[in-house]
């Protein structure tokens, strides 16, 4: 027999070398008392997760798991089928209407994750429409990136955040192509924010069809959390808008909204759609029930827009550096890959503290940083106590502080 | 504007123009009631189904449900983050652990679909194996299809179940290729079981990874639920077995066991595992109970292969033909897509039983069919029925019988 575990030992011995191995750390979070959870990899006790995706903590809200149980206890733990052969349940149906209403479009369209929809769609757009060209922004993520690849349509990568550079590369485009403009509106790991009016504005100027991924943005902002470009009165400009219920909506599954024309297309040819066991209903229902909550409740939105001022504030006075945007993320630069994880291990060890460190290939070398995400449960006292940390962390560490 | 809908309109023509247009049967079912479930196009009256995947009924099981529920009361509605940062809890861990026990391997990993975890860990391996090339079986799955497609590896397609083609196939590659043999045990549209002792020495013989897909058999062969690979005893000889929680187990989610490295290799790779949110902790725990619960039980095998049986005699009393397979799958062919549609649609709306016409580009033109799944639930009446409706239906659009 051929070795094969030499073959994949030698790629992760590798990995290693570039300090790049991961390990997961093993949390039980419990309901009630989040953002604390239980740390198995340390004999169980309280750590307080400073990194979640579940930037409002709606994944513990009363509403959300009554709906997930009752859906359970009703309709059964899975959905037992593909979408087309006995998967879809009023469960998937009420979903997709509540999220096509929450972006103002015609039609909403599910998939088993974030990840999923953005593959899969830009699969099938790439694939499908005629000299597809696809113009993705530098930073899109992985999902985007992929699905682009897998499409197999030709791809042109233009400038972060740059409208100019977009509008010379779509109007260095040949007669005849169909541009397809891919891009986010908040970045996970800067924080920062697409100017999507102004590449609203390109895309049109060119006949542009325009793929907006609010993932990091749906439930967070405008007045019903439709994200970013409902805060900015954009949705009815952009085609297609993708988002994710596992991250604000604090449940799984992702999805796009669009024009009927459109979902119906993606629904009809998209493998990574048609193929594969429909989303739980009894998560379909949880999810169902964060969208509601979230189109009427500010409250949490608020929580969380305080609690990221807070640290900004206390970070400010303990002279610890972090990088300006208008998100609810706060990047903490180290800029090396050691004191990265040297810091986060020791948040964790002596403080009870979890965030994992961001390293390379995630975010460019000598970049390396901390990646806060406060939420609207994390008390003053959360506050105080990570500072404190950090800011002896900074001290043993020789790190340069700033004058606010 | 560019008239996007115009262009995305033109490909639902073509895809209606021929028959192929989808349409989902909006079900619901009920936990205490399936196969029975309340069919909203059908102004929510009952209908029973027979074409589920939740081919045991696991997903309606007291003990999946109960750890559904429990888990998420008490940890939540969602994981909150990838796996690697703040994603992975206890209830991952210990599905993890329950599903490398299950197959025997020293490790197993989780996705959030089985299409995923084809598509994710067929692309890693395609990907970073030194010159790999990728033997397909002809009537492989779409997820490994288009894994196959994304490593964008060299791919050889071999005929469908013939281990001397493979050989033949193997034995052409040129000096120093690295060979993916993909296949799968139970093939979901016949019903046929692939020969994997034979398979698995031409592997042997030609120092080839063995990567087979027991999605539409874990849980429903072998005496603990481990597959056909399990029931043969040849579970330590396969290098790779990819399965799934969303069919007989009954939730959802997929996975893949084998050697410590090689789940290493693809935790540490694949795309599609990383920079994705974890499946919820609660999916996890109904996951890991079903598992639990089909190693120890073999009641609901049991219950499910007499319905085989039953279906099968009453066909055959009706002369309503069925193509033989040893699996728990009953195809009985209609040769026709719109007599294929009508009998499913007459099914439906007279007598309330669903089951889904499988027409191209699912299975090829001229052999559409009707896919029975009969489960533990379904009872001699329900049977009775069933074989009536269609005794009748034959009848009606003139199908030919057969003698037993």
């Amino acid at each position: 027999m051929r070795d094969f575990d030499a073959l994949f030992d030698a790629q992760l011995d590798a990995l290693r070398a570039e300090g790049n191995y991961r390990w997961f750390a093993e949390l039980e979070r419990r309901v009630g008392a989040f953002p604390a959870a239980a740390h198995h990899g340390q004999g169980g006790r309280d750590v307080t997760i400073w990194c979640s995706n579940d930037y409002l903590g709606m994944g513990h809200h009363p509403a959300v798991i009554d709906a997930m149980c009752e859906t359970a206890r009703a309709a059964g733990a899975g959905a037992g089928g593909t979408r087309n052969i006995s998967g879809t349940s009023r469960f998937h149906a009420e979903l997709e209407a509540e999220l096509a209403d929450l972006h103002g479009k015609e039609a909403a369209l599910l998939f088993t994750s974030g990840y999923v929809s953005n593959w899969a769609s830009l699969s099938v757009l790439g694939a499908r429409l005629p000299n597809a060209v696809i113009l993705s922004d530098a930073l899109n993520h992985a999902s985007m990136i992929e699905g682009i690849r897998h499409s197999r349509a030709e791809k042109r990568i233009w400038a972060h955040n740059d409208p100019r550079d977009l509008e010379e590369k779509l109007a260095a485009l040949p007669e005849g192509a169909t541009p397809i403009v891919a891009f986010e509106s908040v970045y996970s790991m800067d924080g920062d924010v697409a100017p999507i009016a102004e590449i609203l504005d390109v895309c049109e100027a060119h006949g542009a069809l325009s793929y907006l991924d609010e993932v990091h943005a749906v439930g967070m902002y405008g007045p019903r959390g439709g994200g970013v470009a409902e805060r900015e009165g954009l949705m009815g400009r952009v085609t297609l808008i993708e988002g994710t219920l596992g991250k604000a909506f604090g449940v799984m599954g992702g999805y796009v909204a669009g024009s009927a024309s459109l979902v119906d297309f993606v629904r009809s040819f998209a493998s990574g759609f048609i193929f594969t066991t429909a989303l739980p209903p009894a998560c379909a229902a949880a999810a169902t029930a964060s969208v509601r909550h979230l189109k009427a409740s500010r409250f949490e939105r608020m929580g969380q827009k305080r609690a990221v001022a807070r640290l900004r504030d206390a970070l400010d006075a303990a002279g610890i550096p972090h990088m300006p945007n208008p998100s609810h993320i706060v990047p903490v630069p180290v800029g090396d890959p050691v004191k990265c994880k040297m810091i986060s291990d020791t948040l964790l060890a002596e403080h009870g503290i979890y965030v994992q460190p961001i390293n390379h290939p995630t975010v460019p070398k000598g970049t390396e940083r901390l990646r806060f995400t406060p939420g609207p449960s994390h008390t003053e006292a959360d506050t105080a106590k990570l500072v404190s940390a950090l800011s002896a962390l900074w001290s043993r560490c020789a790190l340069a502080r700033q004058v606010a």
